[in-house]
């Protein structure tokens, strides 16, 4: 079944996504500690990684299963504002970027699109959250999209009523300010199945499936 | 990680993971309502069912993550016992087995290697858990190997100390007879570490990680 996901995004107590503050050095930035209560490791599949098999592990590994085009937003690809400088940032992520799909950038700028040989390729489209999805759809092979994030992104496809399931890692800390998943949303609640569930590492995974 | 694994087997609350009684008619004996619990869809990734992305589906689907090669007792290949009968048996699952790789076949009775065309196939070998292990870890093409069961071959590498990981669904019914996974272990636990999770469906869900 070809899902619109969104995929083990971190969220603080305090409802928090991202921070504010991203630079060349701070990819996420000043909420990486979001981050730091799970490796991160192992996000496409328990058997990539010599560490546990854990409920969090599992859960982390959904990332990538199904998937085959990615939608993010600007922040996600790179720190740079306006006009897209002519700096050679091919994003954060080195030669071997996890996503090995298509991936198709949201941005009010034109950029050429950035390949590499590992099946990832970004392409930068200025468009609304259905055109985009239909996008995605088409080069996803039949398979699902991700909306990868940043926060903003995220809601604005759940206001938009595209998201069919979303993994929520509820990090139990409080940032205080940054970029929030839920500011200006109420009562999404109505539209999904919600399972909630706590493992011993304080993490609480929630998992929401829009209603049939 | 190329892990030696027991993946998504249902146990009762009085330890049977099987029953008795194996016909062609029931392959799982008198221990059917073990698998009433769960509908058993998905076992090859959340995204392969129409059905909602549960924490019960997402730890089911461990099962072909990263598995290069499985190896099972006779009693999951088929009812037969003694010398096999010259009656064109190929397993329980018709013309598209899910295993999609080699499977290993632990029995005293020589019989013919049986191949599908969706890259499963069986062998038949009469040899010692190391042994097979080493024979399905030969197959497996640098992955992991699952020990598929039933519970009597599970509990013969788990007494040769050679499981790396094992996830249990414990079902809450009880059946008063069948084939026991626990019966003669004792401080198995000892080996693991062990990570327990009930869900709203009323599984609970162990991982069993050997310590390092």
């Amino acid at each position: 079944m070809a899902r619109t996901c969104v995929s083990s995004l971190f969220v603080s107590l305090d409802g928090f996504a991202a921070g504010d503050h991203v630079t060349f050095d701070k990819p996420i930035g000043d909420a990486q500690s979001l981050f730091g209560w799970f490796d991160g490791r192992g996000i496409d599949g328990v058997d990539k990684v010599d560490a546990p098999v854990t409920v969090d592990r599992a859960l982390f590994a959904l990332w990538g299963q199904g998937i085959g085009a990615e939608i993010m937003g600007r922040r996600k690809f790179g720190p740079q504002s306006g006009p897209w400088p002519d700096d050679g940032w091919r994003g954060w992520w080195g030669k071997e970027p996890p996503f090995k799909t298509p991936c198709f950038v949201l941005t009010h700028h034109p950029h050429e699109p950035v390949e590499f040989d590992n099946g990832t390729s970004f392409h930068f489209i200025d468009t609304s959250p259905e055109d985009a999805l239909a996008q995605a759809q088409a080069a996803a092979n039949g398979l699902g999209v991700r909306i990868g994030g940043g926060p903003s992104t995220v809601k604005q496809f759940l206001q938009a009523g595209l998201i069919d399931f979303m993994h929520l890692m509820i990090v139990p800390i409080t940032l205080g300010q940054g970029v929030s998943l839920w500011e200006g949303i109420a009562g999404l609640e109505e539209d999904f199945t919600i399972e909630s569930l706590s493992t011993a590492s304080g993490l609480t995974h929630q998992l929401w499936n829009r209603k049939g």
